[in-house]
């Protein structure tokens, strides 16, 4: 015991990871490009399952292509530990958002091979498909399929604008899109669940706090908006006489933004991010904008008010301007508290490490939130510089990615002993 | 004499040359895909250039790619009489925009043909390159390149978002970048210049008139504008911290639309047809937002009222929002007023033919405009149902149609007999 409770991760092996992954997709501004499933990622999966060959580990990719590495326990009959986060990123995204929580993984795992300590669970580090929203409109879609909230009939006839099924994607990185059905897995299999992540917000670094310990996800609700007014001549067509589908679009963006300023709750946030407007062409009048709208609350009820705020605004542009809006919504997700059990262990383990830590919700979704709703699950935050995300300025500090490390590899260690199931 | 004044086109043939080139990249709308050097555009071509051999007119292709059919004069000392328009179309387009000039240019030909009538002048038909705005971003390219105003180094590096160099599509189509000045026309060459139109509005619809006879043509100013925001994470970054390019370029688009409206002239129009967001992800907020303005008045004033009301206000949202806007002119055109000549001359051949007709300015663009900068030019306009153009809906009647192609032919035999020029 006293030889574990001694143990630390290897940050300086960590970093030559981070660095090591970091080689795929990266592009000439210092942004990772490795969206799910193109020739990069896919390069990056290969990677990953040679690191994980090479710690003789049971590798598995799933009918979902999430990438399994299975350590075994020496109580068969008791359920797993899993623990990672995604290797893919948004488009010239940073190289820590997923990525860390899975070479933290690797770590753990590297760690307690080397220093041949047995688990009473078995263990699994998973990597999971297509976290990020991705060109086939389906994000956390590993995680989503793992807790049966994808099926097949989701996956059938979905392409990306290139036209490239997801089927057919999904079979190069390994998956099975007829059987997706078959990677589903339950507290049975999985007695819990801990990912690792950046915070990608600036909470801890204001505070200059190393350990996040995260009560609960953020629910996220996304819908597709198309505005259809009506196509002519930029010349010829004068003011008064048009229906310019992007100036209604301009008005229902700006009143979005201003019901989420608006809304007493700081972490109230609404965004519009995508946006595609037909013909565009510089000499005709905007026929159609279509556009992806994501709310973001600590609360079911902080959406709905935005949403409720919104709507009649929409209404009264659409009067207005005799434009035609089109609603769609694309993802409705709840809230997810993390499981009590991890983050009561958590905190104890930061406090025995002498890190300060800080509770606090995560404002963006994760593979955890779906996690939660098969497994008692628990995340642990590393501070983001300048609490910037999704861009090439993403960074951590290797300091406090060291000892949020050590944190996970003890929480672990303590469920272990802990849980019974 | 007696029997050139009972001359009439065959509309029956017009009507199936219509037909006939709308095969060529007409979508499942309905409406036309002939963007400048695409395949169907290239096809089309192809067509048009077979057409002009079986009337055995002296087919060329100059360095700019645009086609010439030459139909000699009986006295070669005097310049030709030269007409024609574009054959190439907006994304989703009509079938009347540019291709109703060509082909009644081929109608008046075969016409002469059939009737074996001698002009004093030679005869050109021409169908100009590129004349609608295009992936490359050149428009009415031809036209300019013929009046000069176009360069071998405007050309130059010049390519499509999908990485194609102009230059190449250009050799594919016939032309030859390193030699485009030599496709330079002038006043000794060609000694009138007249094109057949769409009216792209309703004037002529409102007033049931069916010739137009223009008078000059509406200046176009375009520009380039990139808002500069911030990429960060659209679920942790709070609504205060936000540095969102679309939210920006929303109130900038607001703003032109407003003093366009606000403008007395009511032909005077802003639009912004084309944008483009970065990195145009749903959880993303957008980093980078170009667009594309266009602003028209019939006079240079009325554009710079527009230029001047605009900018405090852009002023305004940078200061607000802390977004950076860079803007590039892209095209500054001044009005271009027709030939009295011409003009005069059209008037009295509708007079003579029993049609009414309307005097008025175009207010698109037209390759008439740099033609107008190197000799005598005229428009006659058709009118268009709804006034729509740039749309599957575009039509014009063939009535309206028969009698402007009348008004056509027999201005270019006055305008033979009248000038020594």
């Amino acid at each position: 015991m006293q030889t574990e409770k001694k143990l630390r991760i290897n940050a300086a092996r960590l970093e030559t990871s981070i660095h090591a992954l970091a080689e795929y997709g990266q592009n000439e501004q210092g942004g990772m490009d490795r969206t799910t499933f193109t020739p990069p990622e896919l390069e990056a999966r290969d990677w990953l399952k040679d690191r994980l060959n090479e710690l003789i580990l049971e590798v598995r990719v799933d009918q979902a292509a999430n990438i399994w590495g299975k350590r075994p326990g020496t109580e068969p009959s008791l359920p797993a530990i899993a623990f990672g986060s995604h290797i893919d990123t948004v488009p010239n995204g940073g190289k820590y958002d997923g990525a860390l929580g899975v070479l933290i993984a690797l770590e753990v795992m590297t760690l307690l091979n080397e220093q041949g300590i047995q688990t009473r669970h078995p263990l699994e580090l998973v990597s999971f498909s297509a976290e990020e929203p991705n060109p086939f409109g389906l994000s956390t879609f590993g995680s989503r399929i793992i807790s049966g909230k994808l099926k097949r009939e989701h996956i059938a006839g979905v392409a990306n604008p290139e036209g490239q099924l997801l089927a057919e994607a999904l079979s190069n990185a390994g998956g099975d899109p007829d059987r997706v059905e078959d990677a589903v897995r339950s507290a049975q299999q999985i007695g819990a669940f801990l990912e690792v992540h950046i915070e990608q917000g600036k909470r801890l670094l204001d505070r200059n706090i190393p350990v996040g310990i995260v009560t609960a996800i953020t629910g996220i609700y996304r819908e597709e908006v198309v505005v259809c007014g009506e196509a002519n001549h930029a010349g010829t067509t004068l003011m008064e006489d048009r229906n310019d589908a992007l100036t209604a679009t301009s008005e229902i963006i700006l009143a979005l933004e201003d019901v989420c300023r608006s809304h007493p709750a700081s972490e109230v946030v609404g965004t519009v991010g995508r946006i595609n407007v037909k013909p565009n062409a510089a000499n005709i009048i905007p026929e159609e904008a279509a556009f992806v709208v994501e709310i973001r609350g600590k609360s079911p009820d902080e959406i709905r008010e935005v949403l409720t705020s919104w709507e009649p605004r929409i209404h009264d542009i659409e009067r207005e301007r005799s434009a035609k809006v089109k609603r769609k919504v694309m993802l409705d997700q709840d809230p997810a508290p993390m499981d009590d059990v991890i983050v009561q262990v958590s905190q104890e383990q930061s406090k025995a490490l002498g890190y300060p830590f800080y509770r606090l919700g995560s404002m963006a979704g994760h593979d955890a939130t779906h996690m939660a709703s098969i497994t008692r699950s628990g995340m642990l935050f590393v501070p983001s510089i300048g609490g910037k995300s999704h861009c090439p300025e993403e960074f951590s500090r290797m300091d406090d990615i060291e000892k949020v490390s050590n944190v996970l590899l003890h929480t672990i260690l303590e469920l272990d002993r802990l849980i019974d199931r």
